[in-house]
């Protein structure tokens, strides 16, 4: 039984249909047998019977409920309607009666040798809302549901919603709300409103189904009629597979963060191909590891050379006289089998492979290999074709790139080597606080997954950023996404999201890209933050750590020029938030600091030409009264109050307010000449996310962390 | 008869339908009347007749076409249906005549003292597809037509589409192809195809309908039943106001420009409240006139002064010994209207508000006196409320901000004085070559259609960026914008998109902000391209007029990283363009430069390692083909090409093209680390649009220039 199955499921009932199928090399199943497993997991079916006389055809008629449709049942006529076998409609005794002579009567003109059943009696079901739900198995995902509006909606503007099988009443409830035309789901031109909850408990039992056979690959129940007093399913498809895809390799909780643990904080790292050369891979590998200041023991493997780098080398890495947690690989492709076999047999915690030349120039079967050397080894492999990784608790740069030391509390991956590039410039270039920087390449083993494990759990990290083209296991993410969120933010950059991208994607990884619109919704779904690119990833792993965690949906403007606060509005609504109706004391309370041509309301506009003071006391106002959970602040660059001084004085009326335990988000946009770029700089050093002339940025960051709150179960 | 009209247009029947209702002090019109207006202007609608008999009710019904809906008619019964007064789906003679009598005697059971005139018979209509045809009045743009699909998709999802009236048949079927659904117009379930060009008939005529009688203040025609073989309007709403809101004034071309041209090249200034005393508004106008290198006269008026800055200073302006052009106010607003009178009666052209005091702190009648002053002497206004004006070609800084010297083709306005700041200091910050700076505030008189004007024969001008919360007079601005966008580029920054934002737009300026989808509607009809958010107004400002036109719509993406083709890709497909699909040829010609593991195609991927010679022959051979329309790069950092490398051989092969002829446009997203950070601003200057750390901006800007360049008739 599913986890949330309500109970009495006839599971027994579905296995013995399914077998039937198999053993009858079938990949779908017949009408009735769709109907048995409908019945078997409590999926409301129009009622049918069979009836062998005219008579008995009247008296089920009336039991199942008129009006019915009738329908011959005979294994030599296939197609009902040519034959005169189907009349709808049937809304009184007598329409029954005189229905059924002549269906018999056309069906014996239509092919006299025809073995006649009986005629099959159906409930006639319609009216009401025409709904769409389905199943269906993702490469990614594995076993998704589907819903949506029947007719158009799906067929013309895909208003569908998807989620991972298999789901709570919750969350299938959740999936109903979702479509965009949901409000027709209310009753619209004088429709009756439906009952939402009938139609998630068919798709929880839907979902209960396909997860417990796996071997149901999709199922389509299209059209359901749903209405204020029930939803019934009009009709059922089912498709098998009985030969599905092996899934993807899982490592327990413990087996991940035992091998993550030393490959983050190893004691020792040996760098096979480490060079005095400059400009070689193996000889900025070991200059980086040194100079970023890694304080374990560092061997350089290399056979031509008696001591790279200030350090002795060794021939192989089984001469390395003590343990070896980490083996950063610097060596052709060719090379890093039969080393790795060498680094396995040393026990390796984890090999970090570097080189270029597997499976993204098509070298699949090289990659092959090697995965093989370290399963047998119980080695972990970061990569192949990847630029290294940086860990700054460790000071550890094990990078062809160049060391990074701003230590803070951002963990950002990446699945190709220029975006990673562009992290460890934008980085820098922003001084954010970085705890990790891993690129994943190929992800021959370790995937996002394992990487979100231990981030989820390594105190020096507080918001997660992940660049990713696919997953290789997409369940496995949701998993570690969903144990993560209520702990830390999770951003997520998933490249491919059209099209065109997805097409980029696969000529890049060989990976194949889902469509975007599952993708977003699971994540969505697993609590995930999604990027819409990369600045706002990079922004978002950068900004998200700043803020404090809202806790409630009040967010307010305060704002110096009346002109942003218009757009500052318009990029509240846009990011999901809305402002808050500022009740009559309060807003007197805020009068009370602007002139009298201020706009109070929210926003509250203290306009222009106004002195530090006013700032001051309305922020302060903001951050202490406890309805206001979010402060949005708009500066205008005046004579009066110069950029840093507006600066200055928000950034110790913020500490202040932390110091007396108030610790609310405050974001703010900065309307000025050059200097207020200085400020913005301050400010966001100070706990304030801030941005020179730009009135989103800061808005679509509160935003973001306003949904991973809301994810996290904050608010 | 409207400009695009079918002729035959009977608009003596509707002008005596309009004069009855005007006269019974009607603001709505009778189904019949209703039925006139539509049947003069050529809009289809159900046939219907009167009958006073049963036997004439059958004749009548079959000269109609069955079936048909029969209505009592009585001056004594409202609620049809409540009398028994309607039945419907009248398919035979038998079935009228017996309905006839039916629904007569109803009704003198139902009011036995009720005069009836008759049973109206109508032609019923449906099957097809429902959808909605109207026009409305608009407060900024006047008369509009709508279209949408009738039901769920106009009622829930709001998909309709909004165009100025009156239209053209093109423009009205460009509305019907914009709605979202439109797909379902081409058949969709089984569906027949409707006719697109009989519901753009429709359109046009209702839209001329409206154009040439503006009393008509709204229409409804809602249900059309729309099918391959026709479309009928099978309800009609008539609203009318016979006391529409005065147009707004509006100057002639000729008038704007004599106006415009002595603002912006005046060789004569006159500062009123010119004052040496530091942090004065003042003091700092005439400081940024004089240090930013104004060469015309300055003259500042200051009763109390002999000198002001090292220039002789008049009690009045009226003893200035020359001709004066401009005159910037730096007083209070109460002494404004004295002073203007002064200076339009020395023959000012334009008049700089700077000062704040007027309708944006509810001081509308102080600022409609100061309108009136103007208004007498013929004297342009700009402001109130506002930081004054920049012009750069003449050298010219009249504001209380800083001087600004970077020469460029951009122009920009902002209606608020905060995004105003937030435009010079992204400038200067940025170095964007400017034209203008403009500030229009309260837009008292000078309004974006005056300032579009100019700015559109302006041959120091080649792009304008506009922020504004409303328009005074949408019709003149769409004029304007029209005329203007063939020769450069015209971007809004349209804030209040929202209703959170539209409300803050109304608590700063007192602007009725009209619903969003109407703006971007019109706006896009008229060729503007919308950015999306401040920073996109400030970008596109900067980079369009730095971008050649392309002259088609193939796009080829050149990288280094496979991460980046991937979000490139995406971005392509988010801004409204298409990856050219490379024919053989040019796909081997591309091969032959790069590593056999790299993958051609669109993204052609060169791979991460390559020199820059490969970087050098693809983007030339981009360049060189003449199917190739448009190139985005996509640079990954390496030791072996590194930043500045890739610059300027970007800069040089982009260059060597220009010289020969080519001029494409050229865009670029640098990833790596901060290095790439000059390497852009070098690209930039070099006339390709480069930005490091981000994939979307270039893409985006690109899709502007595109979004233009189809707007401007060059593709």
């Amino acid at each position: 039984m599913g986890t949330h199955s309500p109970s009495g499921y006839d599971r027994a009932a579905v296995r013995s249909v399914l077998d039937r199928a198999r053993s009858e090399g079938r990949d779908a199943l017949t009408a009735p047998e769709g109907k048995a497993l409908a019945d078997a997991y409590g999926i409301p079916v129009p009622g049918e019977a069979l009836a062998r006389s005219a008579d008995e055809a009247v008296s089920l008629a009336v039991e199942l409920g008129l009006p019915v449709v009738a329908k011959i049942v005979s294994p030599d006529i296939l197609h009902k309607t040519d034959a005169g076998g189907v009349e709808v409609g049937l809304a009184s005794p007598q329409e029954v009666k005189a229905a059924y002579h002549r269906i018999v009567d056309n069906a014996r003109a239509y092919n006299p040798e025809a073995q006649i059943d009986g005629v099959q009696l159906q409930q006639m079901v319609g009216g009401g809302q025409e709904v769409l739900i389905g199943a269906t198995t993702d490469p990614t995902f594995g076993k998704i549901v589907v819903f949506g509006l029947g007719g158009v909606l799906v067929e013309v503007l895909k208003d569908v919603t998807f989620r991972l099988a298999p789901v709570t009443p919750e969350e299938a409830l959740s999936q109903v709300g979702d479509i965009k035309a949901a409000e027709v789901l209310s009753g619209v031109r004088g429709g009756e409103a439906v009952d939402r909850e009938q139609i998630a408990d068919i798709i929880t039992r839907l979902s209960d189904l396909v997860t417990d056979f796996p071997e149901i690959a999709e199922a389509d129940l299209n059209p359901v009629f749903a209405s204020a007093s029930g939803s019934i399913a009009a009709d059922l498809r089912f498709v098998l597979d009985f030969d599905p895809a092996e899934p993807p390799r899982r490592f327990s909780r413990d087996e991940i963060l035992s091998a993550m643990d030393r490959i983050f904080k190893p004691r020792s790292i040996a760098i096979i191909g480490a060079s005095n050369e400059a400009g070689k891979i193996g000889n900025s590998v070991i200059k980086n590891i040194v100079d970023g200041g890694y304080a374990g023991a560092v061997y350089p493997v290399n056979p031509k050379s008696d001591e790279v780098y200030g350090y002795t080398s060794y021939t192989s890495i089984a001469d390395v006289p003590g343990d070896v947690d980490v083996a950063v690989f610097a060596i052709p492709a060719k090379f890093v089998a039969g080393a790795l076999e060498e680094a396995g047999r040393k026990g390796v915690a984890g090999a970090i492979l570097i080189p270029s030349g597997f499976a993204e120039t098509g070298e699949t079967e090289l990659q092959e290999e090697v995965l093989a050397v370290a399963r047998r080894h119980d080695v972990r492999l970061l990569g192949p074709n990847i630029y290294g990784y940086y860990y700054t608790p460790q000071r550890l740069s094990a990078t062809f790139c160049t060391p990074y030391d701003v230590a803070g509390g951002t963990a950002l991956t990446s699945q190709s080597g220029g975006i990673g590039m562009a992290i460890l410039g934008y980085s820098r270039s922003t001084r954010t606080g970085v705890s990790a920087i891993v690129g994943v390449g190929n992800k021959a083993d370790i995937d996002e997954d394992d990487l979100l494990t231990f981030f989820g759990q390594d105190e020096n990290t507080n918001a997660i950023a992940m660049h990713l083209e696919d997953l290789k296991d997409g369940r496995a993410f949701v998993e570690a996404a969903r144990e993560v969120v209520p702990k830390k933010p999770v951003v997520v950059l998933k490249a491919g999201r059209t099209s065109a991208g997805a097409r980029a994607a696969g000529s890049h990884t060989g990976a194949l890209a889902g469509d975007d619109k599952v993708y977003d919704d699971i994540l969505r779904q697993a609590g995930v933050v999604r990027a819409p690119g990369l600045n706002e990833l990079l922004e978002f792993g950068r900004a998200l750590p700043v803020l404090p965690a809202p806790t409630g949906e009040n967010v307010v403007i305060i704002t110096g020029a009346g002109g942003s606060g218009v757009l500052l509005s318009d990029a509240v609504v846009d990011n999901g938030m809305s402002l808050y109706e500022i009740p009559p004391d309060l807003d007197e309370a805020f009068r009370a600091f602007i002139p009298p041509f201020g706009a109070a309301g929210n926003p509250v506009d203290i306009t222009g030409g106004e002195p530090p003071s006013t700032y001051e006391k309305t922020i302060r106002l903001g951050l202490e009264d406890p309805r206001v959970h979010a402060l949005i602040l708009g500066y205008w660059h005046t004579i009066v109050t110069p950029p840093m001084v507006f600066a200055e004085l928000v950034a110790d009326v913020v500490a202040q307010a932390r110091k007396a335990g108030i610790n609310k988000p405050v974001v703010a946009s900065l309307s000025g000449d050059t200097e207020v770029e200085a400020a913005s700089a301050h400010l966001f050093e100070h706990g304030v996310v801030a941005y020179p002339y730009t009135t989103e940025k800061p808005v679509q960051v509160l935003g973001a962390k306003y949904r991973w709150a809301r994810a996290a179960g904050l608010l």
